[in-house]
């Protein structure tokens, strides 16, 4: 195994030179495209679209075929972990994803096992090592998991975006209970993102989406501390390449120092950041990927080669930045202005490098 | 006009020595008391509560009757300014507040106006002049009013809590006419409040729900530079009295040393935030206000007095801290941890002065 081709993504969050700025985008494998919709629409309902190797593999190609992106991104779902632990996922139509069962009882949360990712989650290693085989090594594949805190939100309240008041109330209650719960998911992200590198993934990334909704004490001690936990069981090299680590906590803009922290390569910024602030706070002890605003991918070609040139002049000279959105890349966005973020990014950041 | 028999919430906000730390709470009249519960059934909708000086007045003060609060807030919603523009203000039962007539055409953004307080508004400056007399000198009253940005995000997209994308979109592409609503609304927040201040407001606070949506250099531009502008224009003194401004931004963390500059008296901080860290930040220009999670009040008497105390210790000795939620009460919260809240905050915080 060699590097990619294109391996200005890996050497980016090396803090490598580059010739430009890579580029990827949250969720570029999503509904703003058109043929992404027809694959959905045979495969049935999402998950089956993540439980096919093949389908996940078309998916993911998708955008890469569309635009000259830096890095592909497994296609899958981050709340794979608790569906094979049992809990039942599903996704009705318009809705964010549900647990049939979420943890109501403790007797459940006492018998909650961490899955083997080769039996229960095979399907995603099936789909890493298919996706690997078409990139050909053109550009990296990046494997991914929910953070171990972000699962518990969704295995104890069954959905997501509410105020997290079951949560929170285990939390401040039954700290125990949820110790419990998130140690049981560590183990379980570390062993999944294990068997993703080992299928394939040349990167992984940890999306703690709801960490940002705690207390800056309850975010060190029940997302962050965990974090750290996986961080520090991922396979860090294979075939003699290291596997960079990126960690993101949407809203985590307070605690980017702490973040930074824990042994991650690279830390991911939503776009309530100034990148330059980040980059002065933690640029020397870590890459950085973000940020721009997703709504402004709804704007013009225009407007968003300006503000592409803003997060670039704020990032300034030198390695170290993977251009990504803040957040995924919403289902209203024409994909021509995709297209001319990409571009933009590739043609601006030169001067940079 | 002398200052009220318990003015520890006023003393706090100026930095000046007080026995206790004060306490008030976001949304403290509101529909986790049964009281409010049964008023607002006899007002009929919410808005007809609002706009009732006799009824406000009631729920005002039913909060204060239960619990010895340090401070009174007008009761009221953040939206009756673009109601007063005509833009039909609603609440539909289990949603959020929503306009029927949202501004979609950018002659209606050329024909807005501020509404005159004392005419369109009249409502509230006679509940602030009865909820004064109805205090009787005990605590301060506190009046309100949302952030421009936050004004204009409900006024274009309809609603709030949504991705805000019409408003970005306006922001991005059409800055100026999101420029010209925002000036409107600023020079209507300032009219507003000084008429609430006329009327016996003696601190106000001005809510900035959504400017957190946003990125850092939009913040500045379109959020922070309005509110600096109202806080340039509200009155400052009265009949010899201070009137303390507050500033919250909801998400606004990281741009603390920023809202600290503009001039207000204090900083209302959600619970993200240390608050300990937020004051090595900015704890030398500004009083801060806040921060524990709304959430730990629905555990239990036990877990709200250790959270409370680590809170407390945090911010450490001194004058400066009005204790408050990180945002607003939930409903589900039962009185008694209230109660036991702001008991806690009374008998604790007596170490630190």
């Amino acid at each position: 195994m060699s590097r990619p081709k294109n391996d200005s993504f890996l050497r980016a969050l090396l803090r490598e030179p580059t010739p430009h700025t890579p580029i990827w985008i949250m969720r570029q494998a999503g509904r703003y495209l058109a043929e992404y919709n027809q694959t959905r629409a045979r495969a049935g309902d999402f998950m089956s679209l993540c439980r096919s190797p093949d389908l996940a593999t078309e998916v993911t190609l998708q955008p890469l075929a569309r635009f000259p992106l830096d890095a592909a991104i497994l296609f899958s779902d981050i709340l794979t972990i608790p569906d094979a632990m049992g809990l039942g996922l599903s996704f009705a139509e318009g809705e964010g994803p549900r647990f049939e069962r979420p943890l109501r009882d403790e007797w459940e949360i006492n018998d909650l096992t961490a899955p083997d990712p080769w039996d229960h989650l095979r399907y995603v290693m099936d789909a890493c090592a298919q996706i690997r085989k078409a990139l050909d090594n053109s550009v990296p594949l990046i494997g991914f998991s929910g953070s171990p805190f972000t699962l518990a939100c969704y295995m104890i309240e069954g959905k997501g975006g509410t105020d997290f008041e079951r949560v929170k109330q285990m939390l401040y209650a039954r700290p125990d209970l949820l110790h419990k719960i998130l140690d049981v998911n560590a183990r379980a992200v570390s062993a999944y993102l294990n068997a993703q590198i080992e299928s394939g993934a040349q990167a992984v990334m940890v999306f703690d989406t709801w960490g940002g909704a705690l207390s800056e004490a309850a975010y060190a001690e029940f997302s962050l501390a965990y974090i750290e936990q996986v961080v520090s069981q991922v396979t860090r090299t294979r075939d003699g390449e290291r596997i960079p680590v990126i960690v993101f906590t949407k809203g985590g803009g307070v605690w980017l120092e702490k973040i930074a922290a824990i042994g991650c390569d690279a830390v991911g910024l939503d776009w309530t950041v100034d990148i330059g602030s980040a980059r002065a706070r933690i640029g020397k002890k870590v890459a950085l990927q973000g940020n721009l605003d997703p709504a402004i991918l709804l704007s013009s070609p225009e407007v968003i080669r300006r503000e592409a040139a803003k997060v670039l002049a704020s990032y300034g000279s030198g390695s170290g930045h993977v251009f990504n959105l803040g957040h995924g890349v919403s289902r209203f966005t024409p994909p021509e202005n995709v297209a001319a973020l990409v571009d933009a990014v590739h043609e601006l950041s030169r001067e940079y490098h």
